[in-house]
């Protein structure tokens, strides 16, 4: 049995949705409710277009006499597919107090049940497993956005609660940053493994690289800070054009969760509250502007996407805590679980890149336009999501995620 | 013992409070703190803010050793008064999710505990009295905002879900609409009576007016449906020009909550949920633009606000319920407890207006501006809140509120 | 033969339509084509709707054999008339590079050979009088408002061109302010004399008014100074709300065509350039936000349109330059010719008032909503356009008028 | 002598110079001032902004005792270079009616007389030289813009003014669509030859291309009237996700320049006025969204910008007049001169790349984010500007450029 079908396990389907009640467990029925912007949704909303998800493209399909949980829901839990039909407007996910959240964890346990009753006629199934499959690995991306969504909301709030309750210590120092090396040459590029992929990472394709270098971890908040108060956010030489329309139509003056104390100390708000700015852990909620402009200023640059697989190709996975923690040991780290890594590699498709066909296939492709690759993984991706070849995309200005920046350069 | 100290008893005061916490008795935690839009507020905060102008205009000056609740609530809970200081941005209030809804039901039931505290202690009081009436008349406004700001909210939901359970019958026939007739000449408006009233309402002063008539009753649903099929909302001449841009750039074609079905027949969303328009009821939830072409539609206009207080001096006030109700028996009916009534008079001050000093001068005076001023009262005013001399206002743009039309023309 | 009949003869018309083209004549054809905002017209297109409005109401109605000068005209240089067809888009007048100028001038020229025509044929016609004369006061407005939109284009421009090259001479010092009493009581309203009146000036009709002083002249430069130089635009508590909102989000600091030197000196924006503040003349190009502002600062208020017309009635009318002069002489100064003067009164309908039928209707009436009444005239009104009655009217934010600021107050 | 010196000899530099003034000839002062959208500038703008690129970057620096034509152009005519100061705001260079059109002639011709001068005195200098050259292909790139932002001014105008008079023929009929193979493999990009190129197509590098095939020519209008009529802009799965945001909010039914007329057939507005479309020549002004929408609809896809320019390495470069023209031919048709060739590829860096240093640094590598390639030239680029390794880059939205579509396909 290969990796795939036992992900469709019953077990494995039981532990992501259950991993799913946990993250919104420490929330109110308030707090998973309300959406704090438009590209951010509500706890309660993820909660239910995932379930939608097993329900619209599986139980629609394969369940002999299926009839929806509530009629309505098929529009209301939509999110972006228009093979499906039409959606409730993005920017009001937050106005629907009804369903309430109980009825909403209704509506999982119904779907989940019925799940498993179809898995356990039908069996690994060569239909379903695939797209059981899928929607595991979606709920997991959207166990990630619970994170930085709810934490959105959390920081426009002037009480600046926390989510997590644990207190939140100092990091150890930053392990030093060293440079490493790759050769580059003729490489493969994209998911080979048996193993789960999205469409995105395939095919598997060859690519030139020139000799360039990595830098060993993630740049900290300590060197992000030197930037700020080098006028880092005042120089327009550093700054992308339409970065700096940013900076400067939106007043930017540093990363997106810092704030200044009224003591003139530099504070973090994170998912245990507003903290002291801890110098050794790596920068976070950048975005592609601040990350190219750090990189500028050093004279380094960002990695491609195929510079950055081809160097964590062999590297091993590590999961993350609520906040990207600060570098320790030699080589190549922070790989994985501390913050997505911007490349300056625009998502698109690979040579030979075809979607599945009908709604399902409007997953990946049909954002392959005026977004960026992030890779690696971050302190909120769950455990098993992380692979090299995954490749996560976001706006250029995004600064809600956890965002982060490793340095390249040039030359073997 | 006149009125106004009989309204600030800890009888009244009771009773009003109680009564914000019977209107918000149906809604979820999740209705509470949902915003619709940035002119409508969720209902918790209107729990909470007028337990704020309590807590800020009487206990923070008369409480001996006032503590506040909550140190930030006083910047969270402030609507607009700047002499008070900052204020939580207003189309952000639908992102408070905490306080939680028991956390603000806990701080009503201590300001009121020590409210009731100060006023056992300092009696009918000629300082605290009259802040107590204003805090109290104050409250009854926003339980009116109450039932139309998530009238508003439930509106936005497909499921179109109801907030009162009881079955919604359909009306009897509404009276025949004739016309009665007023002289006019010197007459004297404003308050008069010894009883409570705003500031706006004074002084008292004389205006000359013409000799006039007022409809005796509202616009119906089955009248106004006659200007839709006739074209009314495709014919400019019929608007005001800042009222054909409205229809024509937000493409109105009915009364804001009216609804087409698939069917073919008309509906309208009222608290009672979706329900076939009732063609006996008064038209509600119209803008002055709306208001404006109807009368132009039929050849007769608007009353100013003098006509309307002068005519409707010596009627009885009647109190409404969920929605407006037909029209029926003789005379100048629906005067109160129906739908608001439009009137062509701009709010302004009334020659030799005075706000109070202070931060709580900022009520009223500082809203007469491009705002209209509307009469009489609505099915959710609460009882005891209307009198002939009552000014309420809103953006001639406004809609969600229960507002409606009594036509007007010249002559004796 | 009567004013009205006069004004409409071959002389008057031939004279009013001259000093159009002697107002563009300072201006070059890229200075007449160029539209600063959508609120401000091309000269260019002032220019051909004032000859369109003869075409379109006069030509086309009574003209044998009538065709039109470009059949694209009727389109291209409707302002605002529902009731004549399409109207080619507002904010894209400054797009119409073509028509040139100079066909624009031939348009005029045709127009007023034909209108010359059909006057010789047709003589004090009692149809064509009344339409001739409406023309002629119509493109009176527009010649103000050449002044007035040419004037903002020139401002946008950091070279600050002149219109005029004469010098600007320093004004003597403004006459002392004094407080004129009026008993007030029961006074007509409205246009009586034999001319010319807008509709919005009729019906004359009966107001009462209280007691009320007004002062002798207008604000100056230097009085407004000083309530900058007060905090007057930090001070919340003197705005109204919606003159709060735009001080706050726009960023006001002092009158509109105001300028801070790199001297640290204040000069104005002219229409002879940029020169140094003068003290002694008015303030102007100020919104109803910024007088009501100031009338605060100063415990008095804005006198309303009744008050301001009964004040008038009975003083001479006179006529002024390309900027607004000081005051001089005693009694009740600078009603005419300097600055139009904000009134509390809202645009609204006399009792009785009603519209032309037809297109030519919709020149006032539909405009009476949301806009504040100006009375008097200003120094860019023509000669012969100002009357007691005259209803000037603009939205309470609009700032690029020659708009000051006479005080009221209550009290005989 | 090379190429790059001869370019920047005397004769060179007056010819370019001439160019620009050819091509604004046809339009009146009023047509040189307008601007019909922030992205487009006024022709007069253009005249100016070319000769402050070589008043600012060569006779500020090289010019014995340089005094500037006018103190306030240095900030007037910057377009966009942070590291001259500050710029007029872009939006806003249309209502520059001062300086006037001769005034901007005048300084032209003082410009030219004082770099020939220059020129005269020191000859092929090596600092001088590149900046020369670099200037007139500058100047290059806005004659293209001079003459794609003027039509988009006509357009504007109801009256579809024509920049030519010269009649505007049917084309014959486009040759038929043939499939070119390439086999791919490592190959070199980037610019080669001695001579000028801009520094975004360096340095030159290797890149691995798998098998691809080109169309032999751009699809023609015919062709995509195919997609039109077949619902192309009514179906969302051919769209990337923010094409059809544009289609839906913006309702795009057809190409940019494409109208329906009263008899129901097809036009095309063009710089000979308004003709009935062409089904021969190529379809053009299409936003990269419906480029890529036409290839999926085809099932084939956009070619990169390395394919594109392996396979153009040895073409002949062919001019173009003021309309792109139909086909003629086989093997690869339509390089160049008919219309900008959108590609996949965004614009990025290639590996190594570094801009000058300085605020002619600025030039291109600020701008490499969120645009996307087009390769080959336009019918509106100058002769002697296009090469194979060129760049062009433009946002995937724009429409307004000569911007056509050649399909390309996987396999050898």
């Amino acid at each position: 049995m290969n990796r795939a079908a036992e992900f469709a396990s019953v077990a494995a389907y039981d532990a992501v949705r259950r991993r799913t009640l946990e993250l919104s467990a420490p929330l109110s029925a308030e707090d998973c409710c309300a959406q704090s912007m438009p590209d951010a949704s509500p706890v309660k909303w993820h909660l239910a277009h995932t379930t939608w998800f097993f329900e619209t493209f599986i139980l629609e399909r394969f369940e002999p006499g299926f009839r929806p949980f509530h009629p309505a829901f098929r529009v209301l839990f939509n999110s972006y597919y228009n093979g499906i039909g039409a959606k409730h407007p993005r920017p009001q996910r937050g106005l629907l107090t009804r369903p309430s959240l109980d009825e909403v964890l209704a509506y999982r346990a119904q779907v989940d049940e019925r799940i498993a009753r179809l898995m356990a006629e039908r069996g690994a199934d060569a239909q379903l497993t695939p797209l059981l499959e899928l929607g595991l690995h979606h709920e997991q991306q959207h166990q990630e956005l619970i994170l930085t969504d709810v934490k959105h909301l959390l920081a426009q709030n002037p009480l600046f609660p926390a989510y997590a309750t644990e207190p939140f210590a100092a990091a150890p120092p930053a392990a030093p940053l060293a440079w490493v090396p790759f050769e580059g040459g003729l490489v493969d590029i994209g998911h080979a493994s048996p193993g789960f992929c999205f469409d995105n990472e395939l095919p598997r394709h060859r690519e030139y690289l020139q000799p360039y270098q990595l830098a060993s971890r993630l740049v900290t908040n300590g060197e992000f800070l030197q930037f700020v108060e080098d006028g880092g956010y005042t120089t327009p030489a550093l700054w992308l054009s339409e970065g700096w329309d940013a900076v400067s139509t939106q007043q930017w003056e540093h990363p997106f969760y810092w704030r200044r104390g009224d003591d003139g100390g530099w504070y973090e708000f994170t998912l245990h509250g507003l903290v002291p700015l801890d110098l050794e852990r790596p920068a976070t909620h950048l975005s592609l502007y601040e990350a190219d402009a750090y990189a500028q200023w050093t004279g380094a640059r960002l990695p491609t996407e195929a510079e950055w697989e081809h160097a964590a190709a062999s590297h091993a996975i590590e999961t993350g805590a609520l906040h990207p923690a600060a570098a320790s040991g030699a080589g190549l780290a922070q790989l994985y679980g501390q913050c997505w890594q911007w490349t300056s590699s625009s998502y698109g498709p690979y040579p030979g890149f075809a979607p599945a066909p009908g709604a399902i296939g409007e997953y990946n492709g049909k954002f392959m336009l005026n977004q960026y690759v992030l890779r690696g993984s971050s302190c909120a991706t769950p455990a098993g999501h992380a692979r090299p070849s995954y490749r996560n995309f976001f706006p250029a200005h995004a600064r809600w995620q956890f965002t982060g920046l490793r340095l390249a350069r040039q030359g073997g």
